[in-house]
C-alpha cells in the first residue's frame, strides 16, 4: 500500500532558550583548520551560547489540532530517534504529519543540533557515553553479557536488534545534572509554540510531565513513553490528560521495575486528585515483546496509532 | 504573497558510514542519571559508534530531477544551517523543496546529530569550539574588534547581523584532522544516495569537490558556496560541472584572500581540463553586501534561485 503525500506548508527550525558565557584566558593557538592553505590562529577566548534547544517544525497544511504535537527524546538520544526505526521503516514523524498533526522534533540541550559546550570552563566536566553493550541490556533488548555478541534477545522482542549497531550511531552524549538547564530551554520552546500536546520518551517523558506541571494551561496533554525522572508530587494545577506507555520484559530488570514505580505512583497521585491519568500498560493490553524504544519496535506504527486515537479522546478545543 | 505547500512522500533520516570501537579499562561509576530515583552504576566500556553522518532525506512527490541535491554543511556548523536564517526566515531547505528538488541535509561526524566519540579514549584531544567573536570577524560580517558590541557591520551588509546571538546558538565543535573521518561517511552517503547534486558550504565544499573526484559519475554537479580545503589539483576524472560562489568583502580579511586564490587556483585547473568551472562572483555580478554565509543572508533566496536556475542548465539526463 503506498502511501499519500504529506502537503506541508513550513519546515523550519529554530534555536530557543540559554543564555551566553563568556569565556577568557585560553591561549591563542595555530591549528590546521584548512587542510592545504596553512594554518591559522585559533582565538576561542569571548562569548559562547549555552543551553539552547534546537527545535524541528512540520507545519502541516490542514491540521487535525490547533496544537502541535511536540516529541521529545530519551536520554543520550536526540530527536532523530523520530525520524526513523533503526532497520529503516519511517519514523513517528511521518506518522503524525500522515494523521494531520503539525510536529515539532527536538534535541534538548547538550544533545545533537542544540550542541554543547565546552569544560572545565563552562560545563564542569566531560559527559557520560552510551555503549551499545549498555543499550542492549538498559533499554531492555535482552539481557547483559553474552546475549548482544549472539544477538540473542528476550523472547518475543520486537525491538529490530539486528540493527542495534545502526541504533548505536544515534547515541549522543549526556551530562547529568543539566536538568535544569533542559527544563529552561523546554519552556522557552513552549513559549513560542504556545499551546501543544507532548510526547516524550523516557527522560524526555519526566520533562514533559514537569513542563505540565509549569504551564498547566499551555501544555494540553502529556504523553509518556515509559517516562523517568517525574515530579515527585503533582502540583494542583497539573490537571490535564496524563498518558503513560509500557513494554515488555520489566520483570527481567530491577531498575526498570523501580523506575515503573515511580512512575505509577505519580500517575496514581494525578488520578487522586481527580486528573485523567491514564496507562496503556502493552503486556496487559496482551501485546507482547516491546523494548524501552517502542517508537522503533516493529510494531511502532500501531503504537503510534494507539496515541493519535487517545489524542483525539482529550479533546482539541481552543 | 502565501507559497503553496510541499507535497513530500518520505521524510526519514539515517545515518551512514563509520565504525565500531571498543573502550575498555574505564571505571565503573555511580551516577545520578535519573533525578529522584536514585543513582546507578554507568559502565562505558564496550562499542561505540565513531565517525557516522547523519542525513535527512525530504523526498518530493514529484521532483523536476532525478538527481537529489545534498546540503553539506560548513566547518563548526552542522545541518541546521539549511533550515532557517538566524532572523527567522525559511531557509534553503524549503526553497529546494519548492523548487521540485528532493533534498536530503546532512551533519557530518562529530556534528551535531552525526555526534561525536570520548576522548582521549577514541578521538586524540578536545575540539575547538567557535566564538561569537571569532564568528563575527571570520564570517566578514564585520571586522574584528569593537564592531561587534557596537552592531556594527561592514557598510551595505546583507548578513542579518542582529541576529548573531541566534546564529551562534547553531555553532557545533569540529575536530582538525578528521576529514578522512568525514570523507569517508559522505562516501557511505554517496553510494546509498545514488547519482546526486552536490552543494557544500566552506568546509562541505571541499568535501563535496573531494567527493566528486573520488566519484565522477555519481556526482553530476558541485556547487561551492566560499569552497575552502579544495583537492591541490583535479584527477583527469573530474569532468562534471562545477559552480562556485562567493560573498563581498574580501579585501578586508587576508585569511580569505588565500582560501579565494586557492579555489580559484583550483577552478582553473579544472577549467584547463575542459571541464565546465564556473564562478558566481556576487560583486562582480554587482550583488553587494554578501557575507561567508550566503544561505543566511537577506538575499539568501535570490542566491538560491540563482543556483537553481544554474543547475537547470547542466541537465538532468540520468
Amino acid at each position: 500500500m503506498r502511501s499519500p503525500p504529506v502537503r506541508l506548508k513550513r519546515i523550519q527550525s529554530c534555536y530557543f532558550g540559554g543564555s551566553l558565557a563568556t569565556v577568557s584566558g585560553l591561549p591563542i593557538r595555530e591549528h590546521d583548520v584548512v587542510p592545504g592553505a596553512g594554518s591559522r590562529p585559533v582565538d576561542m577566548n569571548g562569548r559562547h551560547a549555552v543551553g539552547q534547544l534546537y527545535a524541528m517544525q512540520y507545519e502541516v497544511e490542514e491540521p487535525v489540532s490547533p496544537y502541535p504535537v511536540l516529541l521529545w527524546h530519551g536520554g543520550g538520544l536526540c530527536g532523530a530517534q523520530w525520524e526513523a526505526t533503526p532497520d529503516g521503516r519511517s519514523g513517528w514523524l511521518w506518522r503524525f504529519l500522515q494523521a494531520g498533526w503539525t510536529t515539532w522534533i527536538c534535541d534538548a540541550p547538550e544533545r545533537g543540533r542544540a550542541s554543547w559546550a565546552m569544560y572545565p570552563e563552562i560545563y564542569h566536566g566531560p559527559p557520560l557515553f552510551r555503549s551499545i553493550e549498555e543499550a542492549w541490556s538498559l533499554f531492555r533488548i535482552g539481557p547483559p553479557g553474552a546475549g548482544l555478541a549472539a544477538l540473542e534477545p528476550y523472547a518475543g522482542q520486537r525491538f529490530p536488534y539486528r540493527s542495534i549497531e545502526q541504533f548505536a550511531r544515534q547515541f549522543v552524549p549526556r551530562w547529568p545534572g543539566h536538568e535544569q538547564m533542559a527544563s529552561a530551554a523546554y519552556d522557552a520552546l513552549i513559549a513560542a509554540t504556545g499551546p501543544c500536546i507532548v510526547i516524550g520518551h523516557s527522560q524526555g517523558g519526566g520533562f514533559a510531565a514537569h513542563a505540565a506541571q509549569r504551564h498547566p494551561s499551555t501544555v494540553k496533554a502529556v504523553v509518556g513513553l515509559e517516562p523517568t525522572g517525574l515530579p515527585s508530587s503533582p502540583a494542583s494545577a497539573a490537571g490535564l490528560p496524563h498518558l503513560q506507555v509500557w513494554g515488555d520484559f520489566l520483570e527481567h530488570d530491577p531498575l526498570w521495575q523501580r523506575y515503573r514505580d515511580s512512575a505509577d505512583q505519580y500517575w496514581n497521585q494525578l488520578a487522586a486528585r481527580g486528573v485523567r491519568a491514564e496507562t496503556l500498560d502493552l503486556p496487559a493490553a496482551g501485546v507482547r515483546g516491546n523494548s524501552h524504544c517502542c517508537m522503533h519496535d516493529l510494531n511502532s506504527d500501531a503504537i503510534a496509532d494507539q496515541i493519535i486515537a487517545w489524542l483525539a479522546t482529550v479533546g482539541h478545543e481552543p
